[in-house]
């Protein structure tokens, strides 16, 4: 059965038991799937009053991004696990002869890579949901704005979390200008949405 | 149907409808409950292991509190879309006569007093939860560092996340002395919840 059919109370059950999978990952990717979904909800609580016409196409196009937002990252709540399955699957490989040596490494090498990309992919789409919010400031029902403020603290808590499953995966990652962009380009997800949470965040607290 | 028997799928489609509940509150909770469940999964991986053995009564005990508090969580996350409904309700009471104007204030005020001890309620357990963490510190296997980092993130939004839902009520409340001091409260919620947060994090990137 995929995660994303379980309900919250089955979800919250399996992922305090012992299996290393789902972890902080798929949470990470679930995160952020809520985040873009309360974008909708703030969307949707704004198109169509004459108070946020203005802002009509802007709102419109912003719901139409959250709802795809949302699609992916909740998928990525299973992708997520079964990448890092496959490390696990890898590392039972066997070992005697060089030939399986070199089999079971390069599979490793090929897991850890997904293990990297999976969050990678998780940061980058919280990261638009963040930027989605800031887009919004100012022009939709202020009745949502504390369901706008939540949107911006998922997103950012989904995007760290999986910068911190990116960085903890590169260390086993031979390649290294694969490291080196990687990290690069997390460090600046990090930077732009830690900036983009803290002006939405500024926003709601002087409204 | 209550919202935690709904699949993930189905309430990530609820949350972004144009319903105002469930909002930001219930997410937050539900983050907190998540946070919760990393940090069983994280004592449950270290349970057991000679490694992790001179923590072992600190681990199961921290098992058993993150348990309860991920219970309790959950319970909130329909608990406050209630709360939330009570206050809408409350506002659809007939104001015609001076006695309807009286029972209808009445019960707005008691259904914004609620409107804040729900979300005041799920950010005291996500400190909780930031707390059990911050004890965890140094004890655990270490193969789990990111979901325990992701535990700390997810309690810190699930916190950040229902303080904004309380202060977003309290000015609807004419209760000075109530209003003074759960501001007082959440105001120091935030300053401890951020320092604990800041103190994992630089934990897992040192680990």
């Amino acid at each position: 059965m995929i995660l994303v059919d379980r309900s919250l109370e089955e979800f919250s059950e399996i992922l305090g038991s012992k299996s290393a999978t789902p972890g902080g990952g798929s949470v990470s990717a679930l995160a952020g799937a809520l985040g873009a979904d309360l974008i909708s909800m703030v969307c949707r609580l704004s198109i169509g009053n004459d108070k946020y016409k203005d802002s009509e196409n802007l709102l419109k196009e912003s719901l139409e991004k959250a709802q795809i937002l949302s699609k992916s990252l909740l998928k990525r709540v299973d992708l997520d696990s079964q990448a890092f399955n496959r490390v696990m699957a890898a590392f039972r490989m066997p070992k005697e002869t060089e030939e399986e040596k070199k089999a079971r490494s390069a599979e490793v090498q090929a897991g850890f890579k997904e293990a990297v990309q999976s969050p990678l992919a998780i940061a980058s789409e919280c990261l638009e949901v963040l930027h989605l919010a800031k887009n919004l400031i100012g022009t939709f029902n202020t009745n949502a704005m504390s369901d706008f403020g939540v949107a911006a603290l998922q997103a950012h808590a989904g995007l760290e979390g999986s910068v911190m499953n990116v960085r903890i995966n590169l260390p086993s990652i031979r390649d290294e200008q694969y490291v080196t962009e990687t990290n690069n380009t997390v460090t600046h997800f990090v930077e732009e949405g830690s900036g983009i949470k803290n002006e939405v965040h500024a926003y709601v607290q002087q409204n």
